[in-house]
């Protein structure tokens, strides 16, 4: 069989990741707090048989909320717990700081959704970058040295507590008596610089084991902690050049770790705002983020060594303007928003194409999609993508719908789950406790 | 309106509180990971109209793992989430440590579960006080009065986050375009000895506003605790004069707060073995937890100041042994478990009528559960009842559908809910944020 890619869904504050998608037509404006939209999406993504939804975390939410909803889900383990009982395939992944959170209700929160969900969940393990966050939890961010360093030994401990029921210890024999054996549940006593625990655990294996470990980020700190710990990222890159380069550093992570390349999967994200025909997609992104365009012409601006404003939005760039148009390598974006300004749209449409978005984003019909998923997978740019799409409502199936059909038909996507865990989703090795190969 | 209790339902492994429970007839044995079981448990509890589930943490779960399983959930809050999609009127309150979390990860993951559902969510805030526990997040455990002192802070910051996005700062207006009114979404900027926050939390009000705080515990710091913050006490008493005054200490507790002592509402705690007679009753229970009567013998002499050991269990006591025994004062279950004895019980059934139990027993048929509960209530020694069944599996129902029939019928317990809300079912009054009567 060829190698297929993995696909996962974002779900975050149950609107979308454009501004004004709340307002969108058909959007039910209390989608933020609503658990019956999370559990409707990730159906939907389950029936396109999607690897795994992704669950996003901050946690600080400020932003400009007279305008806009905050960024994320209200609370990414009660989400995953609530979604888990109404899907039976899908994985799930949601966002945890080692940083902030201690390391035993990590273990003990992640392992039982494991349970609950018979062995579909994923721990994004993120140091946490934010200030912002620091700050709700009374502390200033540590630097990322030491981040990362704490990191290292919160998930080398929940490792060791998921492992330290130990996998043929619960016997549960009604007729013998014997609950459990006992010897097989030991502490772990491991302690560092900057966690401690007796454990052990009290829980016993899930379907897979025990969670499968994520991570996000993007520095050599981030290579060298996903290629020890971690079996997929969820990265982000605007052109096929660095994501073939982030993906290469860490598979080269995890070999200095001493494991196969093949165990990491770099999973990039893709941003989607499908429609019939590309002219509509722009006008629906128009009609919902036009309010922002004026702010975003001015760093578009910026971002071409250009002077524009919220007055040129109707007009396409001159020609003269084009000639002395000069991409900032400060923004990784520039020189695809100057390809599209090329291609003579106004300035209003240049930014409904997304140009300066957090992801590449697809403005257009399902096989633009699909092309560009292709494209990138075959260049060994990325093992799969994470969905960003512009609607949670009602994107999603447009995704599932419009642009899963097609990479099936192309031999890229599977026609059905092969497993039932999100570790045989994901084709990582069998795991449990900690990889003896990453900690010698 | 005569005044009526409230009832409350444990549930904690998925077995029952009495040794040998997992081995019961009937019983899966794998219950502990069983979120089906924890639904369908939910779901009796829910047709009796009790107000409330409860779910007791630890945690650390050390135990005599060969014979016996850990003592609670695998994790309260996963647990939750999940029965909470899956019922829609009971409340249901979850342990949560105020020693061991982060508040700002208290405060969200219990207003995110409160959200999720509809107002129905109770946080018993302990201060945890084992060992053991402490040893899980790789620390010794402070004295009692740093564990309180901590504790007010943490409810305090709490309260404080879950109300730094008002009542009315929601707006979701898709057609103005206002999302919300920011300057109603302040942070806190609370800090103190031991715990600090910025905030603000991102979560709109639930149907009852926030979570409803309770308490478990006893000492002079509990009751100064709880009558400042608690809406409910899970309390432990073996006889009416001790219940009655552990439920005016909280009661004072309240007023010297400042508050109406009906605010705090004292829960008492009571085991139940449910059988036609007391014989089948009784039998059940030897079956099942006959394995530790022998080690149970000796304390009982030890509790009676007599010598009894595995060899006596076939016989009453003699007239001399009763002569000669005396209730010892260090255990407040001696006289009760004397009265037994001089009913001409074996040791065995004297054993099996649960009097070296965590709470009384009542070992025979419903009505003398009502009974019980009917005289204690009368008495002035308990708002309510925490039932702890001998089995988790088949004791909920025989609670519901033979202990609430009596108590309705005498007036004693409602016939249905009277309204949606955790806070409503208990008659506690509305609250957002911070009493400003209890920060003064």
């Amino acid at each position: 069989m060829t190698k297929q890619m993995l696909i996962g869904m974002h779900l975050g504050n149950g609107y979308g990741t454009i501004p004004g998608s709340w307002r969108a037509p058909g959007m039910d404006p209390t989608n933020y707090t609503s658990f019956d939209a999370k559990v409707r999406q990730a159906q939907a993504a389950e029936r396109g048989k999607l690897q795994f939804l992704f669950f996003p975390d901050g946690p600080s939410h400020v932003g400009d909320l007279d305008n806009e909803p905050p960024g994320f889900n209200l609370d990414v383990m009660v989400t995953l717990a609530a979604v888990a009982r109404e899907t039976s395939r899908i994985g799930m992944v949601a966002t945890g700081s080692t940083t902030f959170n201690e390391p035993f209700n990590v273990a003990r929160h992640f392992k039982a959704l494991d349970v609950l969900s018979h062995g579909r969940t994923g721990w994004n393990a993120v140091t946490s970058s934010a200030e912002d966050v620091a700050a709700n939890y009374g502390r200033q961010l540590p630097p990322s040295h030491e981040r990362y360093g704490r990191a290292h030994e919160v998930v080398h401990l929940v490792q060791a507590l998921w492992g330290s029921w130990e996998q043929s210890a619960w016997t549960h024999d009604q007729e013998s008596g014997r609950y459990a054996h006992a010897d097989q549940v030991a502490p772990i006593n491991l302690g560092g610089q900057y966690v401690a625990s007796r454990g052990p655990l009290y829980i016993p294996p899930s379907e897979q084991g025990q969670p499968v470990i994520f991570h996000a980020g993007g520095s050599p700190n981030a290579h060298q902690f996903a290629g020890r710990w971690a079996n997929a990222v969820i990265g982000s890159a605007f052109s096929i050049d660095d994501a073939r380069a982030q993906r290469e550093a860490f598979r080269e992570g995890a070999e200095r770790a001493g494991r196969n390349p093949d165990e990491i999967k770099f999973i990039v994200g893709l941003m989607t705002s499908l429609a019939p025909t590309k002219r509509e997609s722009l006008d629906r992104r128009i009609s919902l983020s036009g309010r922002v365009f004026g702010q975003r012409a001015s760093y578009l601006g910026h971002m071409l060594g250009l002077h524009l404003d919220a007055k040129n939005l109707d007009r396409p760039l001159a020609p003269e303007q084009l000639a002395a148009a000069r991409p900032s390598p400060a923004d990784p974006r520039s020189v695809h928003a100057l390809e599209v300004a090329h291609q003579g749209w106004t300035v209003r449409d240049i930014l409904a194409h997304g140009v300066i978005d957090y992801h590449p984003v697809i403005t257009g019909p399902a096989v633009e999609a699909a092309n560009h998923m292709q494209e990138w997978f075959e260049a060994d740019a990325a093992d799969g993508f994470w969905i960003l799409p512009d609607l949670e409502e009602g994107g999603v199936d447009d995704f599932v719908d419009g642009v899963v059909p097609i990479l099936q038909d192309r031999g890229l996507f599977h026609h059905d789950y092969e497993g039932t865990t999100l570790r045989e989703h994901l084709g990582a090795p069998a795991q449990y406790g900690v990889d003896p190969r990453v900690t010698q």
